[in-house]
């Protein structure tokens, strides 16, 4: 048990040097030697548990995601919130916090454009199942009627990072004001829920 | 008006080789000597029409745009043709042609993940006011019903362009005909239609 709990710590330390360094200097200009000359190791440990630099790229994303969904589900098993809290803080705990932006800078640099759209579609993948759930409760309590849950949430959230992920986007503008109507409107339609009943999601978007 | 049109070809002829270049050995390995050896310039020559690499992707991907948005609006125009059939051709007209293939498997290579997300932001923003143009006639028709028209074919562009873009995506999967139906099953629901309406939608995914 000690030989695989020493292997995890190895390879988290590797991606943590290495998502240190992505971030610093961005992965195309990265190579492997750095990353092995950066954590101290043998080229052969690293090859032993990563097969290349993309490898190691997509394992730090999966890291992240991990943590990101394991909150959504907490959120999402906690059956003493409504349908409608439990949606409002799964939306709020895929927020990107404060000491987070460096990371979102990072992801919106040209070079970075793989990195982001791998995040988007993780994102997506994990989340849709989870929120689902969710949904699937309300459909139970007759507060939403869909017969394609699934697709509906996969719709709402591709279109929600698409759309609201603009590092640009001013919470006082007219134009986001009425897209965030829009997507309110456009939600209450997809779940079949009574106009106004998600009313509260507009405040996850502070406008 | 001479010079104006010179200027012109010299500039279509850059974007011409250049996009060749960067077909065939991507746009991160191509660099602009090369450019200006490939088209026989000299490096003033180029830089008299753009500033970077970068400004010519730009560039060449806001020229393959025009044309897509072109034939778009020509069918958005056609009233002899029903609503119905506008959005049928559309759709029909933005998938990707035969001899275009190459230019799909370019863009979905890691290296090219900027150039991706670049056409595909082009597409949203230039289709979704043609297409607004056309649920507005149906709306006034009485065929379609929505208080937020371009904020739905907004989040339907940005959805489809995404879920629908998978290379790998096998006309003949269960997966893809249960999304397929819920698509348009969402459709129907954002656009306010008669359930069944938009089942020739259907066709064009070809499953």
């Amino acid at each position: 048990m000690r030989t695989v709990k020493e292997a995890n710590e190895r390879k988290n330390e590797i991606l943590d040097v290495a998502k240190d360094l992505f971030m610093k200097q961005g992965y195309n200009q990265t190579n492997t030697n750095e990353i092995v000359k950066a954590v101290g190791i043998a080229r052969g440990t690293l090859y032993y548990h990563f097969k290349s630099k993309e490898e190691i790229m997509d394992a730090i994303i999966v890291r992240q995601g991990d943590e990101l969904v394991r909150r959504a589900e907490n959120i999402a098993d906690d059956k003493m919130q409504s349908v409608f809290e439990r949606i409002f803080n799964i939306i709020m705990s895929l927020k990107i916090e404060e000491q987070e932006q460096e990371l979102v800078a990072h992801i919106h640099r040209p070079e970075n454009a793989l990195m982001h759209q791998r995040i988007e579609k993780m994102i997506v993948e994990k989340i849709t199942p989870i929120l689902t759930e969710v949904i699937l409760e309300g459909i139970e309590e007759g507060v939403f009627k869909t017969a394609y849950p699934y697709e509906c949430v996969e719709m709402i959230l591709i279109y929600a990072n698409t759309a609201f992920d603009e590092e640009d986007s001013d919470p006082s503008s007219r134009d986001l004001r009425k897209k965030v109507n829009g997507f309110i409107y456009n939600l209450e339609r997809l779940l079949g829920c009574k106009s106004g009943s998600l009313d509260f999601i507009r405040k996850t978007f502070e406008v």
